[in-house]
């Protein structure tokens, strides 16, 4: 390394320093404001997020820091692979928004902001024709940031799902989301068919806070989140955060009739929070412990969540536990009931209350139907009728309004490109399961609560590189093979032929 | 107003916005440190916290802030009573702290961090001497800070105590304190003696966090706190902070072999939270929300704590309740034997859990001794005897070693001039007590749960001229009269005779 890339590199990071102690501190605000901040001190707290994100935001155009990085782009040869990823990380985010002029970048934020107030006054009034306008601007912002990339791919959609997913496409996903429908279909018919009749009703059973709380804490020890490093507590819309290197916030929503429920989105975020926990220190002394993808995040939580968190080996772990914590609720349900229970397949019009077999389904659903918002294909007004004719087709259920159906979800207030990352996810796992099994007993492990060995195999081999490889990269690196969701079909297969035995 | 006084204050306002969203974003990373980080997350929150503290300090420093500040002090006839009181506060500041030199200051600063750190050790070995050299610092520090300030008392003590309580005096202190020992000594002689036994068995029973909450959120709803600018968090050493003019932090401990004590803590902080929530937006839009003393706030905490909730009236109105959440403690409980239980008079060693009776001599005893630090009158190696004496002397009990002792408060590792606002806030508050008692029937309200009337009173009367006035002008405009015991001595005298029949 030359005195020069030596002396710009000292000032990146010094630049990068501030902006992670700016960074921080927004992220304290921000945790406080979904957790514990009363109503009427909302709108003051947004203003001191807006100030301390604009310090960032100006750090960023800082002309030091743009020659910088600038400099060492060119000279990204000379540096170690994580300094690399930082500058070319840098570099691709520069030459898709510096034509973006300040006056573009607040009218963006506006249309923005108002798509959110819009949606949710839509979804209270279960009428999509409210936010129509809306979304129609939001299309539009979307449209004129691709056209503003410097360097870019000819496809429109595959610009913004690059945002979350670097470098898929929709060439990949359209085979791979083709793949999965043209199997589970007809499995989910044979499911639907089958006699087998799955006993649920101790899943609505009253439990209090209290106890529900006790077995969040319970499992988060379980697989082995570090206390010390980290907390839980409540919210309305369960998230993982990082508050700082050694400090991983998990939270979690009680319901009174539904325990299954916090005890899920834990292992989730909890799973989150390990991969958190467990990245390299060398992340965040580079400032790149922002760069994993939502993809690589998705599929270590719902490894947790789902491969581990629903198969009978950790059943058999935690059962005695949650007997003993909810006596009232299982006294009369054996270990092999509970399984069966917190694996029912029932098609439903919810994305987030779907089981692990048909999510996928409610993935795809929302891949299609953006994919042709952004290249023109569908009109905004006849989005209802699109999105309910899949839903027949796919699952066979039909929303009854919009509330249910086109107006779920918020994530379109803020544009396109983001839901494949959820079920890229499970084919992540699902690859990387495979590995993992073939090299030891994954089930024996989960059942001995061996969860020092099962993160030590996903610290090895999944989180160590997440942060400097790409997404096809890392996967490659793990399992010598392309993004493929035949692990994932197969395991389903596996798993709910036996368990509706068809 | 002429047009440069105008411009002067949009100048000095824009860099107070500017501290503001700072200082707000600061208030919300302590607050997590206090109340939710992880242990190994506080080294980083530290560095996030003091580089705002930073950022802030440097704002005051700026050219521009001095300058307009300096203009609007010579101007100050111009100003409204707002803006005169904070650009009257802003000079006072710099008269006393600007000949120190930033590397003083980073000293100062070292000095007191390991004066804490070695208060930790000293208190964990109960070994004064491991403390003494480090207190011996702090002392030469304060000395240092007195002898660099430009305008200053000529009694050494004083400048330290104006810095907590603007205007008090060591001479108004000694009277007052002097009248309080002259009544109280010889009253507690009686109560020891008295025959009259108090039942205290069911205090220490066990109650669990869930219920208590159940309390703390009822008391706090009792007095009328406002839940939607507000909120409930528990910590080790219970404190009250306002996040912003509408987000206002009210925390607690649960102790489960010590109900009540959660519930009094609640109803102190609440005190201090009721004063937050009711200061006048003008205070904030005038950045001068931070002026009023501790002896202030001390006043309405203990008022809410000590004179409505100890009375007879406030648990006749919330016994009901309490027997309710706390069916198992309370169970063979009356509400008369509530009452005495939670004014049981018991000379005890440490500070924070004596009773409203002894309480002000642990705060006399303090002031005795720092007064004498820093006046040269004792040797710091003596401190431990100083203190053991005064104990055996005022309240007939003796330390058996430091860390019931002379080690048991943190306050001294930052300085001295602090420990009389504890004692102050009685004075305050019984005066204007005792002016409400001629205006309407305080214990009828009270037991009526009426706090609207008494919160509106408090708001019109003590809460809407605290950051303008001095304490001195303040109770002065409260009362029509200057600072007295009298009110104090009589209300205890009062109360504690007809409890103990003496």
């Amino acid at each position: 390394m030359t005195d020069k890339t030596r002396d710009m590199l000292a000032r990146l990071n010094a630049i990068l320093d501030e902006e992670d102690l700016l960074d921080q501190a927004a992220h304290s605000v921000q945790f406080d404001m979904e957790t514990l901040c009363p109503v009427k001190g909302m709108e003051q707290k947004g203003e001191v997020l807006s100030y301390l994100t604009n310090k960032i935001f100006l750090l960023r155009r800082l002309p030091e820091f743009l020659e910088a990085a600038a400099f060492l782009y060119d000279a990204r040869d000379e540096l170690d692979e994580f300094d690399r990823a930082l500058v070319e990380s840098i570099h691709r985010h520069e030459v898709r928004t510096r034509r973006i002029t300040p006056e573009q970048d607040r009218e963006f934020s506006r249309i923005e902001s108002k798509a959110y107030a819009d949606w949710l006054s839509a979804k209270k009034a279960s009428d999509f024709s409210l936010f129509a306008p809306s979304l129609t601007a939001v299309r539009d912002t979307e449209l004129t940031r691709i056209e503003l990339m410097e360097e870019k791919s000819p496809v429109r959609y595959d610009n913004l799902l690059d945002l979350y997913e670097r470098g898929m496409t929709s060439f990949v996903l359209d085979d791979v989301f083709g793949r999965c429908k043209e199997r589970l279909v007809p499995l989910l018919k044979k499911i639907s068919g089958s006699p087998k009749k799955i006993r649920s009703d101790f899943l609505s059973r009253r439990v209090g806070d209290g106890a529900q709380e006790r077995m969040a804490r319970y499992l988060l020890d379980t697989i082995g989140f570090d206390m010390s490093r980290g907390a839980l507590s409540t919210t309305e819309h369960p998230f993982t955060d990082s508050l700082g290197p050694d400090d991983e916030r998990v939270t979690t929503h009680y319901y009174p009739e539904m325990f299954t429920s916090s005890m899920y989105s834990v292992i989730h975020e909890g799973g989150h929070g390990l991969f958190d926990q467990n990245q390299p220190r060398e992340s965040f002394a580079h400032h790149i412990s922002g760069l994993k993808t939502m993809g690589q995040h998705e599929s270590v939580s719902r490894f947790y969540e789902n491969i581990i968190g629903r198969s009978e080996a950790f059943i058999s772990l935690i059962f005695p536990k949650a007997a003993e914590i909810f006596p009232d609720a299982l006294s009369d349900v054996t270990e092999r009931e509970f399984y069966e229970a917190v694996n029912i397949v029932r098609p439903s019009l919810i994305r987030t209350e779907a089981d692990e077999f048909t999510y996928t389904f409610h993935v795809i659903i929302r891949y299609e139907i953006e994919k042709a918002i952004v290249n023109g294909d569908v009109r905004i007004e006849d989005l209802p009728e699109l999105w309910n004719s899949r839903y027949r087709e796919y699952l066979g259920v039909s929303p009854e309004d919009d509330r249910t159906g086109v107006l779920q979800d918020v994530h379109w207030t803020s544009g396109f490109g983001y839901f494949p990352t959820y079920a890229l996810g499970n084919m992540y796992n699902a690859m990387y399961a495979a590995r993992m099994r073939r090299e030891f007993d994954l089930d024996g492990a989960v059942a001995e609560g061996r969860f020092d060995v099962i993160n030590g195999w996903m610290k090895e081999n999944v989180w160590k590189k997440a942060d400097i490889l790409s997404p096809r990269e890392w996967i490659l690196d793990i399992t010598g093979r392309e993004l493929t969701p035949d692990d994932f079909l197969d395991y389903l297969e596996k798993k709910y032929t036996a368990l509706y035995g068809i």
